[in-house]
């Protein structure tokens, strides 16, 4: 399970790569702790996470506004965005690795609510896991992105009346 | 559902990001298909999908000799290592998005078999996804890592007699 300070959507940064300084934890079981065997090596991990929300049952719409473009209003696909309303909603975090005990595993770069569920835990490979050169990134190229933002700073104001 | 050329693990790629060349298909079904609107512009996407092996029940063990490593016949923890047998099976592919059509992602960047269950697809957003600098990357750091490898060309040879 994942410790951090957030209780509440609308608050908790985006992304972790945009939450870099921010600690959290991952309390791991006690049966699986061996697994832990030389993740202390590894600068970066991916934090796979079960991102479901009992307060919006059914399907996800296919096209949706993400955080970023809510001032434009602007749809995306679901797959063409990173957003946790998702048919499988399996969150993927890139967590700086600060110290693994035999408990749990400190980290920084946070954009989870406290008490997420942990999937899985892979270490950062870069020959795996970097693409040569600077790939295009989409609407992200072109999306306002500034450090630590969450929800409730993109929400739209209000229509007057 | 993933379609490669690969029937069998042995003899599978063990990295998408060690076999770039080799091109794949992902089938999306009718019904999720608007979820891809936007995917296009992307240079690269994470393939998450579903390493179910039938022919494996029960847990795995926390640690593992993972392919790389089998010369050397060292063990480290489930948790330090991107194999696919896990406690949640869950695997991340690096994926080069080649185009993107109605029914289909066609890709390139192979490590799995024909028939794989896809359970999401995210862009690959730099911003998010790249760590700073070069970070240590544990035990992979002293792995002799070639391009394609597979499985079958990491076994160890039989001990004499």
């Amino acid at each position: 399970m994942v410790r951090t300070a957030h209780a509440e959507l609308v608050t908790t940064p985006i992304q972790a790569g945009l939450n870099r300084a921010e600690r959290g934890t991952i309390e791991i079981d006690a049966r699986y702790r061996e697994g832990l065997d030389g993740l202390e090596g590894f600068g970066y991990a991916w934090l796979l996470t079960w991102l479901h929300r009992p307060d919006r049952p059914g399907d996800p719409p296919l096209r949706q506004v993400p955080f970023l473009l809510r001032s434009q209003r602007r749809q995306v696909g679901m797959f063409a965005a990173r957003g946790p309303w998702r048919i499988n909603p399996v969150g993927l975090s890139l967590i700086q690795i600060l110290d693994v005990t035999g408990p749990a595993i400190r980290f920084a770069g946070v954009d989870l609510l406290d008490g997420t569920p942990v999937i899985d835990v892979k270490p950062y490979v870069t020959r795996f896991d970097r693409p040569r050169g600077d790939p295009r990134c989409g609407w992200y190229d072109h999306a306002p992105i500034s450090d630590g933002i969450t929800p409730a700073q993109l929400t739209p104001p209000r229509p007057p009346g």
